[in-house]
C-alpha cells in the first residue's frame, strides 16, 4: 500500500531534499562550512529577518524555545504565558521548570486570545519581562495572530520580550519577527522547512540578544555560544550534518518557489480540505484557521479515532486529537510536500471513510468542494 | 576526486544506513514505535548492557553527557574532573558552569592517568559525589583505563558515580558500563555507531537511576523524562527520526559481524595506520593507544597541518591537532565505515605526502609495514 504522510509533523520531504541528506560531509571542511553559510542566509531569508543570525541547533523546537528563553530571561523573572493548547501549555511549563514567576493566561482550546482581555492582564503585571505565546497552535488549529499581541504587548509593556513558538508558520504562513516587534522566534526542521526532524532554529532580537546575561543556564543550549560559531560557518558542537545538507535544498526550493507563493498555495491546500470537511458534516475548530493543519470536529455521532484509523486503512497519516480533543477532533495538514492533489486525496479519502462509517454521501461531494477552492484564481 | 573521510567522527557512513536516513516514518506511527523499540534493544546490546535503557536524544554527544550530569549529580555536589585532552576538559567546563564544585585532575595530553596518583586524590575528597572521565579521548589518541579508574575510586569512594565519555568509544572498543561499575555512559551517533550525527545517547546504572532529583534543571534534556516515554517506543519530544532509521540498519550490521569481531577489526584497522606512521618517522602521540584514532606526531622539522593539506590534496579528510598541538598532530581514524584497504589507502597517502614534503621514502615502505599488522592472524 502507498504510504502518504498528511500529519502536521514530520512532513513529507521532497525527495531532493532525502537525497541531499545521505550525504555527510565532515563538518570542520570548506564544504559544510560553505553550505552551513548558504543555510543561514536562506534560513533568514525564510524567516523574514535576511541577515540575521538564525540559530541552528541540533534538536527538537523544544530544545530551540528553551534555549531562547535561558538566554534573554533573567532568573526569577516573571513571565505571562499565553496558552491557547498543547503547545502553549508546555511553554508555561517549561518556563515553571526554570522557576520564572510564571502567569498563565488560558483560554479554552480553539479559540483566539481576546485583546481585550489581554490589556488589563499585562496592565496588571507591569514587570513582566517576558511573554510567551505560539503563532500557530499545532494542537488546535488555530492561527494566533501575534503581530497584533506583541503591539498590545509594546503598547503597556514597552520593555517585555515577546517570545514566540513559530514550530508550525516558519515557512508556512506569513511571520515578519522583525517587522512585527517580535523578540524571539522558535521553530523546527520537520514543518514548514520541509526537512526531516532533528534541527531546531532560534532568532532573537537585537534587544533580546542584548539583554545581559551573566551565565546562561544550560551548557548545550547556549544561543551566544552558538551564534558566535555559526557566523564562521561553524557549530559548537559536532552539528546534524545530514540534515543541514537536507535544509539546504529544502530552502532552496521554498525561495526559489518564492515565499508569499508558498504562503498562498499553502493556505489554499488547507482552505481546501476544511471545505471538503465542511460538506460532509465535520464543523472547523479553530476560530482563527492556521494554513499548518486542517483541525476537524468528526460529524455528530461519529469518532475521530475511527476517521484516524480509516485514513490508515488507506495507507495515509493524518494526527488525531490531542488530550481532551482524543475523541473528537481529526487533523490533516497540507504543510509539508503538497500539492493541489494531495488535497483532494484528502478529501477523497475523508469522503471513502465516512461512507463506511455508514454516512451515504455522493461520490465526489467533498472532493468536489476541495476542488473549487482550488480553483479559486 | 573522489572524496575519504577517515577523520575521528563524523565518519563515512555505509551506503545502506545511508539509504535508510532517507526514510521519515511519522514518529506516532506503529513503524516508528518498532523501528524505536529495536534501536533500543540494539543500542543495548551494542554497549553491553543487553535489556537495559540507553536514552536516545537529539542532539550532539555533549548534550547527552549534560543530561547525564543533570540526571544524578545534586546541584553543587563535589564533581572530580579527569582531564587529560580536549573532551576531559570539556566536562570539567560542563560542571562548572553548572556551579558544581569541581576538582580538576588534569594530566597532560597524551599521557594516561596514573591510578597511584588518583588515589591520593580520590581520598582527599571523600564527599566527592561524582567522577567525570573520558574512555577514548579523541583529542590525543588515549584510551583511559575506565574499568581500573572506576575500580579505584570504588575502593575509596563507594558512593561516589562514574560519569565516562564513551563517544568514540562506544562500538570501537571493548566498553562494559555494567561490568566494570560505570555509573554513566554517553555518546553519540557520529563515531563507532556509524550513522550521520544527530543523535546522543545515555546509559546510567542503576544507583544513578535511582539517586533521588527534586526536578531535572533542564527542560529538554531529562533522561526521565524520555526514559518514561522510550519504554513505549515513544519520545518526550519529536525524534531525528530520519537518524533513528539509520542508526537502525548500523546496529544490524554491528550485530552482525559480532561485536567483539568489530572491535578487533577497528584495533587492528587502527594499529596498522600507526605502524605506517612509525615507520616513516612518525611518533605515536598516546601513552595508551585507542583504536579510536591514530594519534601521530609529525616526523621531525615537518608541520603536522602540511601533512593535513596533503591528505586533502588527495580528497582525504583527516584531522589535525587540536587546540596546542595544531603544528605537531594529525590523526587519520579508522572507526567508519572502513576495512583493511582503507588502512592501506592512509598508509599509501601518508607516503605520498611525506614524499611530496622532502622526504626520500621508498615506495610502499608505510603502506608494507600497515599490511604486516593487517596480515596477522
Amino acid at each position: 500500500m502507498k504510504a502518504r504522510l498528511y500529519a502536521p509533523g514530520p512532513v513529507e520531504v521532497p525527495p531532493l531534499v532525502l537525497e541531499a541528506t545521505a550525504r555527510v560531509p565532515h563538518h570542520r571542511t570548506a564544504a559544510f562550512k560553505e553550505a552551513m553559510l548558504q543555510v543561514r542566509e536562506g534560513l533568514a531569508k525564510v524567516a523574514c529577518v535576511p541577515g540575521e543570525d538564525v540559530i541552528i541547533l541540533a534538536g527538537s523546537g523544544t530544545s530551540a524555545f528553551e534555549a531562547g528563553l535561558l538566554a534573554c530571561v533573567p532568573r526569577g523573572a516573571k513571565v505571562i504565558g499565553l496558552a491557547a493548547g498543547k503547545f502553549g501549555e508546555r511553554w508555561v511549563k517549561l518556563a515553571r521548570h526554570y522557576g520564572y514567576a510564571v502567569v498563565e493566561h488560558a483560554v479554552a482550546w480553539g479559540r483566539d486570545f481576546d485583546l481585550s482581555e489581554l490589556a488589563p492582564l499585562l496592565r496588571a503585571h507591569r514587570d513582566a519581562y517576558a511573554v510567551t505565546v505560539v503563532h500557530s497552535e499545532t494542537s488546535t488549529g488555530v492561527l494566533h495572530d501575534v503581530a497584533a499581541i506583541a503591539a498590545a504587548v509594546r503598547e503597556v509593556l514597552p520593555e517585555a520580550l515577546v517570545l514566540v513558538d513559530a514550530v508550525t508558520s516558519l515557512g508556512v504562513t506569513e511571520l515578519r519577527p522583525r517587522d512585527w516587534g517580535l523578540d524571539g522566534m522558535f521553530a523546527g526542521s520537520q514543518k514548514g522547512l520541509l526537512t526531516p526532524p532533528g534541527l531546531a532554529f532560534a532568532w532573537l532580537s537585537e534587544r533580546a540578544w542584548a539583554s545581559e546575561r551573566d551565565l546562561n543556564p544550560s551548557f548545550y543550549l547556549d544561543l551566544r555560544k552558538e551564534r558566535a560559531q555559526q557566523r564562521q560557518g561553524q557549530t559548537a558542537y559536532t552539528p546534524a550534518v545530514s540534515l543541514v545538507m537536507g535544509l539546504k535544498v529544502a530552502l532552496a526550493m521554498l525561495l526559489e518557489e518564492g515565499l508569499e507563493r508558498v504562503w498562498i498555495r499553502r493556505e489554499r491546500l488547507s482552505r481546501a480540505v476544511l471545505a471538503a470537511g465542511e460538506v460532509v458534516g465535520c464543523r472547523i475548530f479553530a476560530e482563527r484557521v492556521s494554513p499548518a493543519v486542517a483541525a476537524l470536529l468528526a460529524p455528530d455521532g461519529l469518532d475521530a479515532p475511527a476517521i484516524v484509523k480509516g485514513f490508515a486503512a488507506r495507507g495515509a497519516r493524518i494526527a488525531g486529537g490531542q488530550d481532551h480533543l482524543k475523541e473528537r477532533l481529526f487533523r490533516p495538514s497540507m504543510m509539508g510536500y503538497a500539492d493541489a492533489y494531495d488535497a483532494v486525496t484528502v478529501a477523497a479519502i475523508l469522503e471513502d471513510v465516512l461512507r463506511e462509517l455508514g454516512r451515504p454521501l455522493p461520490y465526489g461531494a467533498a472532493v468536489g468542494a476541495a476542488m473549487r477552492v482550488l480553483a479559486e484564481a
